[in-house]
């Protein structure tokens, strides 16, 4: 009997942990395992919005996948993926095709602009390093602009942050600690900088523990960040964006508007004929797709239903990883012709959203609300569990966040 | 006898080193010193095409004027001149006036664009701290920009530096050295990246030893550079440049053109009514202007014509530091109404050009020429000598280029 091809689509939180937890649980006899990413590299989501800012170097955020995947139990395809054909099981990528005969789609999410003109155009959105560093670089260069012009244009130091999700207000949390160093390098006076946060709801951080979402407000607050709640952006031109509140249009000048307030599934997943909805499958419980025996999906890719609650669980990077252990066994167990594929249970531990250098919140278990420099800890014990997860305690030593006391 | 008032306007290296000689010259009871300048730095302008290829930091190449000059000796203002008044004797500030006895004027050169099309909206210069930093930037950000995008554009890589003279080569030199650095730091290949000179003689550094020329040529060209030489930049696009050569014209796309090869005098010289050639005064023997006794100009302000050669003098840094002291000795003798003034007289040690970290061609005495690693000694040692002049041993230390081995 031929040996079965898994192919594993996209090196994200899960899929590059159902490669490392696969490699270990299949014998090299039992499988051909291949595993397809644009990039020679993996990336931490969760660290974007710090290279974003400058705060963190973009080496510190990605790992070489020859660091973490055994090149000798795992075939590497460095390609972009076109298209998705279940029904010939195959892979369109940009320079090539592959078979498969278990699938795993890891493709990530994409940024949703709901059609706000010109958001596609002049925003940026944090999506993965490229983007990350670009925003690193525009605010530099804006900085620099400032400077030279004769005329002194203030917009190029105003930064928008559209959004107070998760990401958004993690963003400014940084920016807060890179304003000085910018201003710094510049030689701009700091109270010459805005950064502003535009947020559709009358907090921020909807979902979470509202008085945690308060103490983020005030502690970004203190440190200089404007907030313009229950207002929407209604265009983002490239000298300024337009939002409207109180059912009046106001305008703020600035060449740095950050959209951080859309993510939706994948589009080659909405291409590739499987139920979905914006791009992401409804899995099973076993995380296969529905009516599709031999393809999981993981992550962003994978909508998961909280019964409880009657809403989707987030796609965050701990329920992928999470995921990636469900998928590993389940693939191993069809490899090995074991029937009994096993449910995935989520296991809510909580959040920590980071504030900056010193200061975060947290929801841990839905039990401690955390904030301060506990809620920072946490932050990072969380960051180097993953890391130890991945790669062992030599990755960890290598990109782990040790600088506990700032 | 009410004290006169000194006034100098410009803090490059003609105006900072007259503040520096006359308060050591003039005692605070004969005289009132005043030096005005845009920045609350002097910068040497021999190193910015340093700052702008990024690999070398502002700071090193800035120096703050409370560092070299007595506070208590001279009264800075840090304002822009608008205008000079000679006919009253008064000098129109942004935000002031000032009424002088005795002037020096060292207000530095400018760029000239020729009127070729775009150059001045789309082309940068090396001309200050403010324009070099950017120049960085937009490097960084175009290298960001290229993997971002999705479609590739190698124009983004493409550099374009307009003008093979002594600031055209340095710079070449310098962004050999960083190319490497910014491949590194964007992911990008270094083959995909051009850096091309484009200069309107047979070969770069006209008036230089043939020779040490040709030498510079190879050096740059055997590390990339590509040299298009009897050719004429046309016009200036925001994403290319247009030039003519063999009577043909060509295009490369670029959004990144560097123009080293037009320098002028300056225009508030040249609207203040003195006898002027584009923007440089004629300055008689003495360093005054003619027909004004209270007026010296230092610098790219002042034309000193070479008797031998017929030509003037270039417009060098190191001559400027040597007029600084005519300057101040003919002004302690108008303050101490000593009818006599001392002559100036050049005394052309030579010139260095680097080449990047470690490469240089030297032409000392019009004697010895150097290359190699001799030449980069002696350009490091010249750059010392600068320091410790101005600002003494401390300065030298803090500021001076001691990296010998690279």
């Amino acid at each position: 009997m031929k040996k079965p091809d898994i192919v594993i689509l996209g090196a994200g939180y899960g899929g590059l942990m159902t490669a490392v937890k696969l490699q270990k649980k299949l014998h090299v006899n039992e499988a051909t395992i291949t595993l397809v990413n644009k990039y020679d590299y993996h990336y931490q989501t969760t660290w974007l919005h710090e290279n974003a800012a400058g705060t963190l170097h973009h080496d510190r955020t990605r790992i070489p996948i020859r660091d973490v995947v055994n090149m000798d139990k795992i075939q590497f395809v460095l390609d972009t993926v076109e298209s998705i054909k279940p029904e010939k099981k195959k892979i369109k990528l940009e320079n090539g095709e592959l078979q498969y005969d278990i699938l795993v789609i890891g493709l990530g999410f994409e940024a949703e602009t709901f059609g706000i003109p010109g958001l596609a155009e002049y925003a940026f959105t944090i999506e993965d390093i490229n983007s990350a560093r670009l925003i690193r670089e525009h605010l530099a260069y804006n900085f620099a602009m400032y400077q030279h012009e004769d005329g002194k244009n203030l917009g190029r130091l105003n930064i928008v942050i559209g959004g107070g999700g998760f990401t958004g207000v993690e963003f400014l949390g940084e920016l807060v600690n890179r304003i000085p160093e910018l201003c710094e390098e510049y030689d701009i006076n700091k109270s010459m900088v805005r950064v502003i946060n535009i947020e559709g709801e009358a907090s921020v951080l909807p979902g979470f523990d509202p008085q945690l979402a308060q103490y983020a407000m005030n502690s970004l607050q203190s440190r200089g960040v404007e907030f313009i709640t229950g207002a929407m952006l209604k265009a983002c031109k490239p000298d300024r964006i337009v939002f409207e509140k109180d059912g009046k249009e106001e305008e703020i000048p600035t060449y740095t508007t950050v959209w951080a307030a859309g993510v939706r599934g994948n589009s080659i997943v909405e291409k590739s004929g499987f139920e979905h909805s914006l791009g992401k499958i409804e899995v099973d419980r076993d995380m296969r797709a529905p009516g599709h025996k031999d393809v999981f999906a993981v992550g962003d890719c994978a909508l998961i239903m909280n019964d409880k609650t009657g809403k989707p669980y987030p796609s965050t990077a701990q329920i992928a990883i999470q995921q990636s252990g469900t998928v590993a066994n389940n693939i191993k167990a069809l490899v090995q012709n074991d029937e009994e594929l096993e449910s995935f249970e989520p296991n809510l531990l909580g959040t920590v959203a980071s504030l900056g250098h010193n200061d975060a919140i947290g929801d841990i278990l839905n039990k401690w609300k955390l904030s301060g420099w506990k809620a920072v800890m946490m932050k990072k014990i969380i960051d180097n569990r993953y890391l130890l997860k991945l790669g062992g305690p030599g990755l960890l030593m290598r990109k782990g966040k040790f600088n506990i006391f700032y």
